[in-house]
């Protein structure tokens, strides 16, 4: 499905059952307003699924793994062969987003949009499970120098990103996250949160996997650099894609706007993740209906995207490691929403005296 | 096994274990301290049971479900029946605890320890596998006129809930988690934290389920009063128990405190079951080790219990419903700090460079 179509088939939420999923969770056996949070989250879910019983049958996780030309300039504490690296460990199951997604019970897939590595680099994996090649190029151009991607290449890694959640959906899940891998991409994300928010640079920039004060120092004034270089427009999010994004980044973005054209809920991760959710409300603001922010991101520049997109979120345990670990914790929680509002007894069912 | 036997076993968790978890989490393909506060839990778990590759084979909750005398003095938006049926309701499967154990996997058990209900009450539910009747008495008596219990009473419930602790471990648990259900435990709740923080009692009463301004100046003045006449001395914790405290209570503390002999991590809920845990701490200052705050109650006295147990909570939902609905929630974060550190591959196991 190309993204055109995509666009045109998303609507936001149904309010009406917004509305009838808060006049039944008053009805529930407990105090009113007594589970918080996670009365909030039913309600968002019975407007996505359309029923006052919600119910999650299925989870996926999709963590898209690319690199960036942009490490050219040293913005990163780790080497870009990393990315190859921990696309292999994720496939031989030793990383957090593995034990996670075991702990939780979600289905993973592992795609290689744009890791800079050969064919040769994946024959260990050849007939992998949950293994999808669809390697747009081996990494984005150096923003400094020039744009990170065409458009086309920009459209072909969002193609990829909705393709993903498709086919996730109809394996049966219900309920999505996306992760990402990708040596440089907490500075291509920095740079386009700069963009969605028209926040300055030093503000949404941090230390991603652990830069010193001079490494933070330089990591701004490569961003604000690639900035002054591009211009890009936020009324133009493809192109901004294009000049300062990333290919794991436009994957996400189609991801999260094939969930929200599916009536399917999608969990964000951190800083990374968050910035493809910018893109994709900028292209489609209904999309934002269908977002869940999981966690608070130890990252600066988290908060403030959140405080964009209006969205709250559920857990605050001080992680910075992407991968879709903390959309991976947050499911539980929307499980949980859904099965209390779908299964708990109302006060007349239960003979249970009101206060 | 009886108090005593029990307060003779606990010891803090490994400190050396602790350690080697840290030295472990350094070494797993993540950047250092990328996992945030799911590290330190990681290594929570770990010295308590003795290996840096924890595993959590089985969870249990107990709920303990008890009535209050100083119910008389009108103190709770519901009435003192609601107990009973709630014990009914959790039996039947439809209330939020009953939800959200399904959701995460946790083992219910719904223990009576002192409803103010004849056995025809539970005619319906002879047999019921989930159900521990373990009535001391029929609820305690009005705290403004007599102690709410005797210290046999008081000793008689700790029993019940080591037994109940026990028996989960017993069955596979070595994770735990204790709920409560009892209209009027808030107040009860909210004397034993005046006792135990040495707070006034303005600073940690609470709206309870559901009270109003004139109700919640009310309930202060009852706390207080209660706290005048008996002179509760926090050096005397069984006998401050007998004064102020609750059956659901007393069980609690000796559920926490069997936990921690057993060497089993045990979550808190919300403000009424963490006043149990000031009583237990009290009387074995090791068992803060085995001590899990899943989540930060709407209830202001919770922060104040948890500042004085120096515990962080995991969750902050809003949430105000006890019954073990917060540490249930907590639960699967649990779970993959535990197999985070236990399953992940090492930068040397998985041939990825260092940062």
């Amino acid at each position: 499905m190309e993204l055109h179509d995509v666009l045109a088939r998303i609507e936001p939420p149904d309010e009406r059952l917004a509305e009838a999923a808060r006049e039944r969770h008053a009805q529930l056996t407990k105090p009113p307003g007594s589970l918080g949070r996670l009365e909030a989250l039913g309600v968002q879910l019975a407007a996505i699924y359309g029923t006052v019983k919600p119910e999650v049958r299925g989870q996926g996780i999709a963590v898209f793994a690319a690199d960036h030309g942009v490490t050219e300039a040293g913005i990163s504490a780790y080497p870009k062969a990393v990315t190859q690296q921990m696309v292999a460990n994720f496939l031989r199951g030793g990383a957090a987003v593995n034990a996670l997604a075991r702990t939780v019970g979600a289905e993973l897939v592992v795609v290689d949009v744009g890791v800079d590595a050969d064919e040769a680099a994946w024959a260990a994996f050849a007939g992998h499970p949950q293994f999808v090649a669809r390697k747009v190029k081996r990494g984005t151009k150096n923003m400094l120098e020039h744009p990170a991607m065409s458009e086309g290449e920009v459209l072909a890694a969002i193609g990829v990103g909705i393709e993903v959640a498709n086919a996730l959906v109809a394996k049966g899940a219900n309920l999505l996250a996306g992760g990402e891998m990708g040596i440089g991409n907490s500075t291509a994300a920095a740079a386009l949160t700069a963009v969605f928010t028209k926040r300055p640079a030093r503000e949404v920039t941090g230390r991603g996997t652990g830069l010193d004060e001079a490494g933070l120092a330089h990591k701004v004034r490569v961003v604000e650099t690639a900035l002054a270089k591009h211009r890009p427009d936020a009324a133009k999010p493809l192109k901004a894609l294009a000049q300062v994004g990333g290919l794991e980044l436009a994957a996400l973005t189609g991801f999260y706007l094939a969930a929200s054209a599916q009536r399917v809920p999608v969990l964000l991760d951190g800083f990374i993740a968050t910035a493809a959710a910018l893109v994709a409300v900028a292209l489609a603001p209904a999309a934002r209906g269908y977002l869940i922010a999981s966690h608070l991101s130890a990252e600066p520049g988290h908060a403030v995207q959140l405080a964009t997109l209006h969205l709250t979120p559920l857990l605050d345990l001080d992680m910075r490691l992407g991968e879709g670990t903390g959309a991976l914790l947050a499911m539980p929680l929307v499980q949980g929403a859904a099965r209390v509002l779908a299964e708990m007894a109302t006060f007349a069912e239960a003979g249970v005296a009101e206060g």
